[in-house]
């Protein structure tokens, strides 16, 4: 792998210091805010903590706080904001795992939540963990303005739906064992993963002060960049990495016959591709200068990241 | 049956005329608001469509009118909160009628959903008819303050989640060949359907003119009330009526040993809770005189139905 175009203006050790601290912050917030675990129904909410937390990179919290951050937020409210983002994304791991979907058993290095618990408390918890994100966003105060944070609720419920997070899922179902082009990949991976990551930067600004339209304009580039690069390099690891390193069952893809951009492109030009769009991430980010060097050292990790 | 204790104060054919129309504009208002057959992935919106569409008695919908009414509420702000009802009451039954939950192959008169597509299909029908219920709550204008928007947003959320409508369902699984008592049976219920019902009288008040702390304890013991009620005699349907005229498989409890409150109390005394409960939503409107009469009409239509 070489890495060019883009050189990091950071020290890689302060990331990974930020990252650890924001990672066990919200860990945290997650274990206080969720149903505790001696709260009837005790097993369905045993289990929604079980697929929540002790696990995870947390990358779509942590683009909420970096964008937070941008924008001046306080961020107790950005918290709120990424535990609903990883509420959301849990939801949609434990119904992807179910044996009608990818049956997978393996998730964040330990059995899925359906093999750990049963199918039908897998379905309740992404039920419950949808349904909680939006009460996190509803309960509590994340904006100046409520007419503002009832565009966060729009945002982030058009993000996972239909034509959303939900909508690539559908895709990516319908896709398998089919010769895809790379646009019509790009279309499912826009959706599928791509359209949570632009809500996580998106719903991280809002908790700020109230950015231009242009300044929105150059996030929501940016994190289109990244959520398309944050696929590509998934689908490299699935064929590269091993299973103990991704802590969910590697090279699955291949053996669903499932397109990727490692069986459309190769692994030469899917690497290039990541690379391409991290430098379109960098260039989106040029107008904020300094303000914005976490959210680059994260299109950074996400494209460098080994798991 | 014996019909005792309240007199109807309102012209049968009158309700029946409200219902009707109401329903239909439902039913319309569903059809313009959900993504068309066309819109990609196709297949995903024409399973959601075919969930929601053509069918139901949209008893969510029909007090969420009643309840606006009462609070002088512009129905064009009703009408989108009913079909948010709408989308949450059709999930839980899509993802209900899943072989590894309830696994019932008809519902309001047709193919289950799983059934007429596929099980990956119907589980993203549940998922993003969720979204959809809280994409409409955040993009229209439903209130005259956007704080009472975010707060009809957190009841419903906290309606169907985990401590709500899922819950229950994760009661009612567990239950399974069990001897429960009344007070277990009540707490199940009043979560897998009474919570949706209670949040529908709620939501439909809060499009109007803010209603006294009074007055909405008031609605809400009715709703608590009609909300139990109307689960006794889907319990008395369900071993009384047929197959044909429910519209979904008769006497599944029975055959999937659940506990009911026809195996509990018997059909006699589960007929006179009904009643009870009917006598307690009557008697927790009397304070707002006729303006309630449309909310007594349903309190009368979900104890007598025969469906």
């Amino acid at each position: 792998m070489v890495v060019r175009k883009v050189t990091t203006n950071h020290p890689a050790g302060d990331f990974a210091a930020w990252m650890g601290a924001l990672q066990a912050r919200v860990e945290a917030a997650l274990a206080r805010l969720l149903p505790g675990p001696d709260i009837v129904p005790q097993r369905l909410h045993q289990a929604m903590r079980y697929a929540v937390l002790g696990g995870g990179k947390r990358v779509r919290p942590l683009l909420a706080f970096a964008a937070g951050d941008l924008a001046g937020a306080d961020s107790s409210r950005t918290e709120i904001v990424a535990c609903a983002l990883e509420c959301i994304h849990t939801y949609s791991l434990v119904h992807d795992d179910l044996p009608c979907m990818d049956d997978d058993i393996l998730r964040r290095g330990r059995s899925s939540c359906h093999v750990e618990y049963d199918e039908a408390t897998a379905l309740l918890v992404g039920d419950s963990l949808q349904s909680f994100a939006f009460q996190l966003l509803g309960e509590n105060r994340l904006t100046d303005g409520a007419v503002a944070q009832l565009e966060m609720i729009r945002i982030l419920a058009a993000a996972c739906g239909s034509r959303g997070m939900a909508g690539g899922q559908a895709f990516d179902l319908a896709s398998v064992g089919k010769a895809l082009t790379v646009p019509e990949l790009e279309h499912m991976h826009i959706r599928k993963t791509g359209a949570l990551i632009r809500a996580s930067v998106a719903l991280g600004a809002y908790c700020g002060t109230a950015l231009s339209k242009e300044e929105r304009d150059h996030l929501d580039r940016y994190a289109r960049a990244i959520g398309l690069a944050f696929q590509v390099v998934d689908d490299l690891l699935d064929c590269e990495a091993s299973t103990a390193t991704l802590g969910k069952t590697a090279g699955k893809d291949a053996a669903a016959k499932k397109p990727t951009y490692v069986s459309v492109l190769g692994v030469a030009r899917a690497r290039d591709l990541a690379e391409d769009l991290r430098a379109d991430a960098h260039k989106a980010l040029s107008g904020f200068g300094e303000k914005s060097y976490r959210l680059a050292a994260l299109a950074d990790f996400i494209v460098l990241r080994k798991f």
